[in-house]
């Protein structure tokens, strides 16, 4: 079947039959299709859109084009979750614990951070001596021993995916929710899970920043997942600030250190809270629970014993991380850092954070990737001191910067001031963490 | 200014600022626009369309992007004639040395024939010694001289154009009317003209087969060649069969002689009035007669005194071809070919001709290409004994088909003669040669 072909009919808003999403798929990976006719056609798709079964057919044909995991006996349930990505979301470093504390095997392949949003990757690398780039074989071997392992993709997983997201990159097409369906989705059912939980960022800081766009990709993302067999339901979570009290990657592994030990204080509860919802669901997809509520019992407990900890502890030794951060939380923190207090100039309450801002300046003091090839310094960040919602005033501390030297604070010490919106009035705004259930 | 900034605002149905479409049009003449971001513009500007304004700033824009031609003082009015592209298609050999003879000077820049399509630099290579490859110096020079001269580009015209046209032919996004408008203005106007007219085929041989579409692809281009200074007029023309008599190239060159000698028979007829229409709108557009009818008379004259064959003579000396086929007409005609009759089946009227059929029929057995680099035999070809509407006995001639033998003949009979539909009753079809003026 000619690439044009298929290109004209979606140009012209039909269907795509099942063998034509898979002629392209398959040309793509083999390169029978030049660049030029993929992005044309991703953008007659992009236009145009795709119905759920052509959505579903993508995610198929572009998971088929690469290699999917196999997990041993006894590595049941399989189960996973993925976060659209945000700022100071570090969720996944407690769900992975608590859920195979629970008795949940998660077999975690995470990204690294990119422009404003932080990555898992990056974050485990914060941990001295952490391997995420782990062969196929011992991938599977750590998750079979201690119910979870992260790692860094394995095996050429959804290869067609790879070629297609970095097109769609260059020519605009990135915000098409049937493609943001197939991408994320072929990557994750490559895991060969029993069941998925996603949450889906709304807000200043999220890929999809208007609440409705947010809730067609939830619901896009779960019809999928469940139309290809993996039980998916999706949390719609606010991130019109960042999530909990720390951003930057060491500091983000402290504060969930912090909480795996029982030793949270008030600003890290929103992380907490998002990882019991997340996790919470995750059980009882999985049939460990039955219902919400008893699933949120058996996590408490496995916070409150030690348990969820101790399972960290076993997966950072597994994967020659440095174990003593279990103990000993604070050696996370680097000494050398200088500490620069962003202030408020007038008094009044917080009625709006521009989290994108937030992310970014701590990628421009090296906290992040500008471009992909950047390196990181683990290190630095910032400390999130004012929330949505309470008073300040004159003078008073927003934030801090954790950074390098004077130059660095000052790069960004004006970005991050004018993040903050201070109004006189106390807003009325729904700063609640959970949005909705999907 | 980012290609990804340009291909959203497109992707999004707003339009685009000169500078915009400036700043697309040099990022493809100097590669800085990746070739699958043109291709997402090119779908994105399918699917969403282009202002009137945007339409005539890509043309200006494709224009710029190479050289233009600059003819010598007393080259004046310039006019042009340009047609969409049809089967049995060879007024330009009748309009070119008729203006010419009234006083037009006419720089004919023409192009190939691919697929079901003649190509006027093929009909002239027909003749022996024509050299369609110019020089700009020599092309000026016998413009100058005998009032017209034929050529292949002769400069780099367009050269965005080539580089657009090229992935819009990969990838499903050539029928979009503005960009048809763009890449033919873009060329035409190079020519420095002062007044150009079109000829918009419509029907079973055409690029546009609806007559709306056609009617719409016509206005555009008047309104953009307008807009860009030069006065401009079109013809909507019937393409639901060949052209006139002969199909083939030096059959075609022979079709024309034969109407410049005044020897024209009945089935020539329409060549004629269809060049006569268009030579005569180009000498009123140039000023040289005052309406329609008094441009008609000019144009008998020098029909019936002879001096439009003698400026075919000149030009045919000039560009080194054998003027001895202004005397002899039937030279073109190859001795060593055979003739075979396409007979109707059955008795009735001719109702409908697929004519796109007709033009691939000749393009199998050699007069025409079906892939670009295809070699041309300027012999072969057919005769067209019926049209429309004619009434039509079984076992009677259809058409005759002028080949190397019988092998060939064999190759496309079947073609050929389903491609004449035969109704019992006669046809109540519009099957006039002009449709509308535009």
């Amino acid at each position: 079947m000619r690439p044009q072909e298929i290109i004209a009919k979606k140009r012209d808003g039909e269907t795509l039959s099942q063998m034509e999403i898979k002629s392209f798929v398959k040309g793509v990976t083999n390169g029978a299709w030049a660049d030029y006719q993929i992005s044309a056609l991703v953008m007659a798709i992009f236009l145009r859109g795709l119905s759920l079964d052509e959505q579903n057919f993508l995610t198929e044909a572009m998971l088929m084009s690469g290699e999917r995991l196999d997990f041993p006996d006894g590595c049941a349930p399989l189960a996973d979750k993925h976060s659209t990505g945000g700022v100071g979301d570090k969720t996944s470093l407690i769900i992975a614990p608590v859920a195979s504390a629970c008795g949940v095997f998660v077999p975690m392949i995470s990204g690294r951070g990119l422009g404003h949003t932080g990555g898992t990757l990056d974050k485990l690398e914060a941990v001295k001596g952490y391997n995420v780039n782990l062969s196929t074989e011992d991938f599977q071997r750590i998750v079979k021993k201690c119910g979870f392992a992260m790692t860094g993709q394995t095996t050429e997983i959804a290869p067609a995916d790879k070629k297609i997201y970095s097109l769609r990159d260059a020519t605009a097409t990135v915000e098409s929710i049937p493609l943001i369906v197939a991408s994320i989705m072929s990557k994750k059912l490559a895991e060969g899970l029993d069941a998925l939980v996603l949450d889906v960022k709304t807000g200043s800081g999220a890929f999809m920043q208007k609440f409705e766009k947010s809730k067609q990709l939830a619901e896009a993302l779960c019809k999928t997942g469940n139309a290809c067999g993996v039980r998916t339901e999706a949390v719609i979570s606010d991130m019109n600030q960042p999530l909990g009290k720390y951003v930057g990657n060491a500091m983000e592994v402290f504060e969930c250190v912090k909480i795996l030990r029982g030793e949270a204080d008030e600003k890290m509860l929103p992380t907490l809270e998002l990882s019991i919802e997340l996790a919470a669901r995750m059980l009882v997809l999985c049939g460990i629970a039955d219902t919400i509520k008893n699933s949120k019992l058996k996590i408490k407990n496995v916070l409150d014993s030690g348990e969820a900890l101790e399972k960290f502890r076993q997966n950072i030794e597994l994967q020659h991380g440095d174990s003593k951060i279990c103990d000993n939380p604070e050696i996370l923190f680097d000494k050398d850092l200088i500490e620069v207090k962003v202030t408020a100039e007038k008094s009044g309450f917080v009625s709006e954070i521009d989290t994108t801002a937030i992310g970014e300046s701590v990628s421009i003091i090296g906290g992040g990737r500008i471009k992909v090839e950047d390196k990181i310094d683990f290190s630095v960040g910032c400390e999130c001191v004012k929330k949505l919602g309470d008073e300040v005033k004159s003078g008073e501390t927003l934030g801090v910067i954790f950074c390098r030297n004077e130059t660095q604070a000052n790069l960004i010490y004006e970005k991050l001031a004018n993040a903050y919106k201070i109004d006189d009035e106390k807003p009325l705004g729904n700063f609640e963490l959970i949005k909705e259930l999907i």
